[in-house]
């Protein structure tokens, strides 16, 4: 039986995992990426951490039929150069550094894309074939699956969901756009929402909980103060689930996908997220009589990054023997 | 050798082709649609023009392994039950009442769809494995291809790219929502702006060609008088150019295909529309020094359906024997 071992490669933190081929864990371990080293030296750890995970995991590299990576930015695919604004990562040559410590098949694709696909593999949208997971966080990623395989556009440059526009002249983006779907549907919007929210309600419990100081509110002050019927955190966070919900519409009329995953930390509000966001969808279809995509919360967490990062490359595996 | 039929069902004309492996068209027929009829009597015409177009390429129902059709509307892929708003068609059993004539296998799908996959086969994308065709007419229309599948969703609902909101709280729509895509890109958003612009510019170019009556503005009527340089037309067919390189942008944030047709009426602008549209994409891109979807103009016309909904049924044909 061969085993594939995933590297979610963070700002944070380098994690690496030994993956059967139902995409359940057997081994971890992780080390601190320290961003601001040179590359080499990261991947040098990124190589240190694949041999450790094996060993833990009481196999050898015999044993693994391929690595595959998740990254914070694109990769083009045919050469492995990735792209990584996050780690000061341009034209880095990733694929060829890392196989200076490994000669396995090798992938490498966006950490949401690797997330997503692992929620479709072995997590909420395992039985779907297709699907689109979006991660609600500082800014709002998207992993596709199309008839059972990740999809991450043909230049690799895809599934960036959060910089389609959803609001001509809307509120101005980081990218240099206006009106950007992350701008509106990610925690940062929660936070920014909120903030204006407490100049009109400086009474909110979301004030009480942020000690009175706005830049101390995050989206599980709103959460938590929407939780206990707070009115000005209902309003804010009711906002939220509407453009969640507008979203996840444009979604369903362009890619109609079997299921929708919610990730990220915005998805820790759980049913009281979900159950929101379910109610506004129908009246922003365009077929009302219609069954459409299931909404589900995504069910792996953290290990979705290892688990999607290990199945890409057995993929790689399995089209290189095709 | 086998061939394939494609029957074009429209609100106007009902048209069939018999079509070769390659998506050449051996033979043609039509007839009118006169979609105030009970959809039987519809259904029966089209099982008349099968017949008379396999004979008009002087064939016999024994060459013919598969009939597709292309419908303005969309299909329940696995009951081939469809739904048709222009012809009032709502769970009509067309699969299961043209069988009655026919007994081959068959596929249905929407039109933008089929028209969208032609081009991949025999069109301008027939090298491109994955593409985005944009049907720029009364409405915005698409069809999606990924790894050389057509693409229509999971549950037949999808590639409706023209009620995607690109403008919260935006122009009001015929579905019911605000700010749809098409509301700012089809054929029908250059009239509302150039009606609108003829108020400000009463002795424009464009009321001169409509005779005076603003109500007799269409999209040709702007798009002569732009290329005629009329300053009021100019800046009307800039800013759809504009809309246009907004949700192509929007098409390669997410999708990020190897190329992106444009079809329909408005596309009859021709390299006039593409040069301007290709000029105002890069300033949204995400990665700017990234290579992107490739913009084309689609070369099929009115060939498309038919060729299409032939390459569907040679699809389900092949899928069927595997």
């Amino acid at each position: 039986m061969m085993y594939y071992v995933g590297i979610d490669l963070g700002g944070t933190n380098i994690k690496a995992g030994v993956v059967d081929g139902q995409g359940k864990i057997l081994s971890e371990t992780f080390c601190k990426t320290q961003a601001q080293r040179p590359y080499p030296d990261i991947v040098r750890d990124m190589a240190a951490c694949v041999t450790q995970v094996i060993k833990n995991a009481k196999l050898t590299i015999k044993d693994i039929a391929s690595v595959g990576i998740g990254i914070p930015g694109y990769a083009d695919q045919k050469t492995g150069v990735v792209f990584c604004t996050n780690l000061d990562w341009h034209n880095v040559p990733l694929r060829d550094e890392l196989m200076k410590y490994i000669d396995l098949p090798m992938a490498i694709d966006n950490d949401a894309t690797v997330a997503g696909y692992a929620e479709s593999i072995a997590g909420v949208s395992k039985d779907a074939s297709s699907s689109v997971f979006l991660t609600l966080g500082t800014g709002v990623g998207s992993g596709i699956v199309i008839n059972g395989r990740p999809w991450s556009g043909f230049h690799g440059i895809g599934s960036e969901v959060g910089h389609m526009t959803l609001a001509l002249d809307g509120v101005s983006c980081t990218c240099g756009n206006n009106g950007c779907l992350e701008r509106y549907t990610s925690a940062t919007a929660i936070i920014r929402m909120a903030r204006q929210a407490c100049m009109t309600y400086a009474d909110s419990a979301m004030m009480l909980r942020a000690e009175g100081d706005p830049n101390r509110i995050n989206a599980k002050t709103v959460i938590d103060a929407a939780k206990a019927g707070d009115r000005a955190a209902t309003e804010v966070f009711d906002e939220y689930c509407k453009y969640l919900a507008i979203i996840i519409n444009n979604i369903i009329a362009f890619l109609d996908p079997e299921m929708i995953v919610l990730g990220g930390g915005v998805s820790h509000a759980g049913e009281f997220l979900l159950e929101k966001v379910r109610n506004k969808i129908p009246r922003y279809l365009l077929y009302k009589n219609m069954p459409y995509s299931e909404i589900r919360l995504a069910s792996l967490g953290n290990e979705a990054g290892t688990i999607g990062a290990a199945m890409i490359g057995k993929l790689a595996a399995e089209d290189r023997r095709k």
